[in-house]
């Protein structure tokens, strides 16, 4: 197992994105706000695994909270791998919340953290949604990698 | 008449819009992408007063093609005045150009020009279609400022 | 005093921000990113009201975490004010947390509430340094409106 | 030789982007915005190869201009390969034009064409400059693929 692996160890979902040079801000890094937006990627990569994008159905998933502790700065040129699991203990009735990881490729060390609060929604009804059951299977069986 | 509204006489639609902090790149000017964010806004902008959304009926809008010119480098803070109108003689069967002025409120001058080609499109039959009759008076009547 | 102001009562920096149309998503909503770019811009509102964007000196703010609460969607067209104050209590040695309102013009009522970590960094022998004495002092005055 | 390949023999750089979905707008496609980054990744691409970034000296690439032709809708998922060439006959004094061609990997055909117009800037003197002799020589070396 590589050093990037052993980092996200017991993440079950895995993806890289290229940082893009206009991704930086003028202070030269990494702007704040597009760690945000790899979180999101990672999001949409876990649920597209999962089938649970609310497009064939009327549950899906919404965001109600974000949360991201910035851990070093990153440059161009540079990949970043960002690794999501359901937190362990966090499925309730009507949602559960992911952690992410996001570790540089250049440094290989995790730069920086997060949560997202998922909860299920029922977008017929505008209204949240118990968690399907076939939803909270599919979490359970969750591998530990 | 002001410096600013000399600047974009004979432009029909005005917004102002806040340079963001976070849109300035590793460059330290306002990123080369950005503008183009601005130009759609102005597009919108345009689009919402002629009521040519394409919300409300099957036909509305779509972008063919842009185009822009750097003039000069813009930076936090700033205000940049998006001037839009339809190029003179563009008009065809099925479209017409719009041409943007954006412009400094710091500097006073023009820092960008652009163009956008839209197409009239169905959006229940997915194919380009003919202008609608009402906005083609409604291109013509214009005011010329 | 309207209700938008009642509803950042006790906020000690407020703008406002016109949302783009190219800031929605496929869901038809403020994308979430868009949230955390408007809180960016809270800060740095704050930061340049006390002169403390490290431009002029070695000392400036890092970011080093961000939290946000997704209350209401947001739809183009709509103007967003963002309210930020140091939040009470928060000041250590080495920053202090910035809360920020977000509040819909449209619909009269708060959309996002959101936290920022904020640290003093010394950008020349980049490690963390003491908050500076004439900054503690302003954040002590700071109004309760 | 795959589809993707013949679809831009005789471009010399060739980078594959993964479309994040938060980059489709309220018109659940990819943004107009976003043709226009992925084109930026695509010239920082080429001038990392060359070593031409104004990084290591005070010669480097300013953007003049930006054109681009939207042929055909993207939706996530998919990866759009960027590929990018000088163009031909374009190169003069103090610059020259880049042409992108951007391609769908789900729909094996462009999607979008674009032009960079490209300056050679002093950034210590803040004008524009000849177009340095070694890079005027790797630009005629630009191998045809």
């Amino acid at each position: 197992m590589d050093t990037l692996s052993e980092l996200h160890k017991g993440y079950s979902s895995v993806i890289d994105i290229t940082v893009a040079w206009g991704e930086m801000d003028a202070a030269q890094h990494l702007n704040n706000v597009v760690y945000i937006r790899y979180m999101e990627s990672g999001r949409v990569a876990l649920f597209s695994e999962w089938d649970f994008m609310g497009f064939d159905s009327s549950i899906g998933p919404i965001l109600s909270e974000v949360r991201c502790w910035y851990k070093a700065p990153v440059t161009f040129p540079d990949t970043i791998r960002v690794a999501t699991r359901v937190a362990h203990g966090s499925i309730h009735e009507y949602g559960f919340e992911l952690q992410h990881l996001m570790i540089s490729h250049q440094k290989q060390r995790i730069v920086a953290e997060g949560y997202s609060g998922v909860v299920s929604y029922d977008y017929a009804t505008l209204r949240k949604a118990p968690l399907p059951e076939w939803l909270i299977q599919k979490i359970n069986e969750q591998p530990e990698q």
